[in-house]
């Protein structure tokens, strides 16, 4: 049975697919900067409610180095100057923030040259919740993926594919939420190479987010999701909150990642249109 | 004549002018902070273009304090760690930038507190192109919001009304972008207080924003429209880019601002769907 348009659809999907395996394959193979798909025309969106991914930034905020992601200076009161004002000398990786695609290459995009147009985008969440809970270092594999595809359809076009692990709740506590063990190791959930093989290979996602610390899950040493994804001008997206409150499909991402020049990524705003 | 519903909406805007003519004058008597209208449930909203109304932020970008809006520092390098990542020092109020409602008052919302579905709103695009090109002082008064809305209908509930002063283009020219004089007065576009007192007394407008360094216009010593609009748990934007790109009514505002605790505005994403 097919739709009218299926057709069409299909046709589309299996070129797609194989162009995108040359794609992801270059990238995997040298880190070279295969481009992220052009944005076609954009489909109608609607939405009627707004739920915010962000966490709030203070100097409490569990950070990946083990410092202070941000530190804030008063520059001028309200009482002494009739206004206030502060100052901030801030880490670009820390608390809810972006990771532009030169986090993590030599070349590829800094965060004020993605594409507006890549910052507003389909959400696809994936609940690994119940493993994570009994496992800290619980992983998106590929299986989770195609899971949620054969329950809600293909991961959608051009994408920000993110992991609800759960880890949002414990931002609060901070020794569950980085999981740093007596050897300084981190155990925190987060998404496999495998799993952003896949979606380099079979979909047109242009994003990963994550409600932890980091792309890569707390043991990894070689960030190898970093590294597979980022380099393609692909975007990513860590410490995200509030994913528990959308559907697994249907939710729109805007990203409101800094235009700062050269930036690697920064703290962001993220707001999701249902 | 009226279509289906009309009475109703009359009605509605009747009372709500006369509520808010008093939430307004209290404010402006007394600096007190007149909650801000409560969201309504969301109209589904539709779109299906993308616009970033956001300059780059650079060193370069001309401030209203004279001094570089931020400075970078590389923490790590792609040749040297495997990977990128800098610091940033930066005043808040820089480059294309939120005035949380506390930058000018005792103890209304800072950055953090403004909610979420204060930041997804509708936006009436003012163009006083005509008579800015003519005179740097030109401020947006309520005879430009009457011809606004003779035009184009009552400005949208819970609106961010925006003056394009077409000064979005002289950013890459400091000397007009700022229009400092020989006595180091500004000269650049603002919105008069009067207007500001128009839109609390007869609209639901819950934010302001300039393509200007300043709400109030270069010459402004006393910042009027700043101490009506923010301490009613109103918000402001600054420095914003491409509003020329906006149709005068249907597009909708998502404001990228910072999630930062205790802050008095930020640096911001903002992102126009149309
Ligand atoms: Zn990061
Ligand atoms: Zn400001």
């Amino acid at each position: 049975m097919c739709v009218p348009g299926c057709m069409e659809t299909v046709t589309e999907r299996l070129s797609r697919r194989s162009f995108f395996k040359g794609a992801g394959a270059l990238a995997l193979a040298g880190g070279g900067a295969a481009a992220a798909p052009v944005a076609p025309a954009r489909a109608a969106t609607q939405f009627s409610q707004v739920i915010d991914l962000t966490h709030t930034f203070s100097p409490e905020f569990p950070t990946f180095f083990g410092i202070p992601g941000i530190e804030q200076e008063t520059m001028y009161t309200f009482d002494e100057a009739g206004f206030n004002m502060k100052r901030w000398s801030l880490v670009e990786h820390a608390a809810t923030h972006m990771d532009a695609p030169i986090h993590f290459s030599k070349e590829a995009q800094s965060a004020e040259e993605v594409p507006v147009d890549n910052l507003v985008v389909p959400l696809a969440v994936i609940d690994i919740r119940e493993k994570a809970d009994g496992n800290p270092d619980a992983q998106v594999t590929p299986d989770d993926i195609k899971s949620w595809e054969a329950a809600n359809g293909p991961i959608p076009e051009r994408a920000c594919v993110a992991m609800n692990s759960g880890w949002a709740d414990h931002v609060g506590n901070p020794g569950k939420f980085t999981g740093k063990d007596d050897d300084g190791v981190f155990h925190f959930p987060g998404i496999h190479v495998e799993a952003a093989q896949y979606l380099l290979e079979e979909t047109t996602a242009i994003g990963l987010a994550v409600d932890t610390l980091s792309l890569d899950h707390g043991p990894s040493q070689s960030f190898d999701t970093h590294y597979a994804w980022l380099p393609t001008n692909r975007w990513g997206l860590e410490n995200l909150a509030n994913l528990s409150a959308l559907p697994p499909v249907g939710a729109t991402l805007v990203a409101g990642t800094p235009k700062v020049a050269g930036a690697t990524g920064g703290p962001s705003r993220l707001i999701a249109l249902v």
